[in-house]
């Protein structure tokens, strides 16, 4: 079978690999559907995680259920199902508690890497959650943002304490963000605030719910949603990209006793117990517990309350994966999808 | 009439003052009943705060109300009344989220200094809150602890998620640790591990409802906790400290996606966004609200159903204030309290 491997930074191939096999009886082999480039790809992809060898890309996915372990009871051969980028027992304490990411059993699901016509999914029972039917193709591409970008954005939300009433400021314009301003709308935020210089990116942003777009970034950006709320700062800030600059964004942007909920992967953040005492902000994230809402995310999009695909602006054959990540790298594409 | 101002470091005297005055229609003076020295009058004390000019020194108060500014409202002379270490105006929006420390209008609450005879108390009506009547004298230690000690320790346990059911650890014996045991307890949680190595404040913490005593520190009492705990760690930890060792602790002591609440002073602590990811854990903390809980305090204290004042195990005459402070920077008096 044809799948992606990255090579060294900037050097991703399409190659001939081995049909992944069940391994441990939890496993489900998966024929996908349709995978994605995440902005987490491109971390290595810029040189700035190391590679000691070839590695197997992608942790998002759908797809048709083609093979389970003998342990496995809750999907079968023929179903359609979605999983979160990390597997999870879901039956553990931690799991429990709704922090799926974390559990106690946790590691990445898609072991063969899903940017591939197969993939090997751990842990298929509390990983994977099957659709009502076969979905009709144009619910393909927003049910694969359930996967990972939209279960982050919806998880920014929910740790940013969104509700109705509240003012929302997002920090970061890529797909992850966009979608965060898709699920505060649909939290019921009633003020939705987008940080983004993008004009296509503000258009999705208003799209999905935006009803103010801030283009200044920093201290310049804090201050413009400080004028917008009446000198206090947002209620909730989702800080989307995982740098030390957007998380004091993000925590400036935020009224003192407010919440900031933060799901850019963390790289070079460093926060100040004394700013943490100063502005008595809440402060929570990490890697979305996307499993906890994959029911509740999969019925919006089935019935169609919502329609977060629209993060994908190019579609490819999975043999173009490297032209993929060429166009997220040069910001020539928000996000990407892969048809095998 | 006497009060007390701190010099230098270490240099702490009791000498006669100006009667404090109205400044501002919304000022009290309070006649002076009890007053105590806190663990964040050591900063200063030990040097790591620089004094210009002596400074007035205390920030907890119950008194009797003397004299109100000409907008003061809620209450009147002779009240008995017990308000927070910060003013709040208690009606900006920041207020009525239950955030009176972050308050628009926030300023320290005794503008004259406490350990004193008389004290002058900013905004009076979003500050103080009188008590069902004068109070039995064996009553007021527990209530001068509502001022600070007793609130913050409550806020740990809040702003940490006690509830009913969960393991909490409290990082920190020092007053404000005891009484976040006692909090912890109050608000319902299961088993409550207090971390000390003093004989006496064990005893205390297990007086107040501590089910468990960890002696290690560090990397050692995070795996002591975790060992009690099923490996997975405290659901709710508070940090009653304000060093980053101590935060380090009570983060490492802590279950992924559980709750630090953290009311120690910050000092030189840094948090990395990698670990606030890795960990998946809620953080919140900084100047307790007091004014939020004042009203519940006091109801618990004036009925009996807990006795906060037990921290205090040495009480002097407000003229050996300069003993007060020696006594707790040497570790001979968890705290003390002092009586103009």
């Amino acid at each position: 079978m044809r799948g992606t491997l990255m090579y060294a930074p900037g050097d991703v191939r399409v190659v001939d690999r081995e049909m992944p096999t069940i391994v441990e009886p939890t496993d489900a082999i998966l024929k996908v559907t349709a995978a994605c480039v995440c902005g987490s790809d491109l971390w290595p992809y810029r040189g700035f995680d190391q590679l000691t060898q070839p590695r197997p890309m992608g942790h998002e996915y759908v797809g048709v259920v083609h093979e389970v372990g003998s342990a496995v009871t809750t999907v079968k051969p023929g179903d359609f199902v979605i999983g979160s980028f990390y597997a999870s027992d879901n039956t553990c304490e931690i799991c429990r508690a709704g922090y799926q990411t974390h559990c106690v059993q946790a590691q990445y699901a898609a072991a063969t890497g899903s940017q591939s016509e197969y993939v090997r999914i751990a842990l298929a029972d509390g990983t994977l959650v099957a659709t009502p039917g076969l979905p009709d193709p144009e619910l393909i591409p927003s049910l694969l943002t359930a996967s990972d970008v939209f279960g982050t954005g919806w998880f920014g939300a929910i740790a940013a304490e969104v509700a109705p009433g509240k003012t929302v400021a997002v920090v970061g314009d890529g797909a992850v963000g966009l979608l965060a301003v898709l699920a505060a709308k649909q939290q019921g935020a009633e003020r939705i605030i987008a940080m983004s210089r993008h004009a296509d990116r503000q258009a999705l942003a208003r799209e999905f719910g935006a009803t103010d777009i801030v283009t200044e970034r920093g201290e310049e950006g804090a201050a413009a949603i400080k004028e917008l709320t009446n000198g206090l700062g947002a209620h909730s800030t989702i800080e989307a990209v995982g740098t030390d600059e957007a998380m004091a964004q993000a925590i400036a942007a935020t009224r003192h006793g407010g919440h900031v909920g933060f799901v850019g992967l963390s790289h070079d953040v460093n926060i100040s117990g004394m700013t943490m005492f100063r502005t008595g902000i809440h402060l929570h994230g990490g890697p979305a517990p996307v499993r906890r809402f994959l029911p509740e995310l999969i019925d919006m999009i089935w019935t169609k309350q919502v329609d977060p695909g629209k993060v994908f602006d190019l579609t490819l054959p999975l043999e173009q994966a490297a032209e993929a990540y060429a166009a997220m790298d040069t910001r020539r594409a928000i996000k990407v999808l892969l048809q095998p």
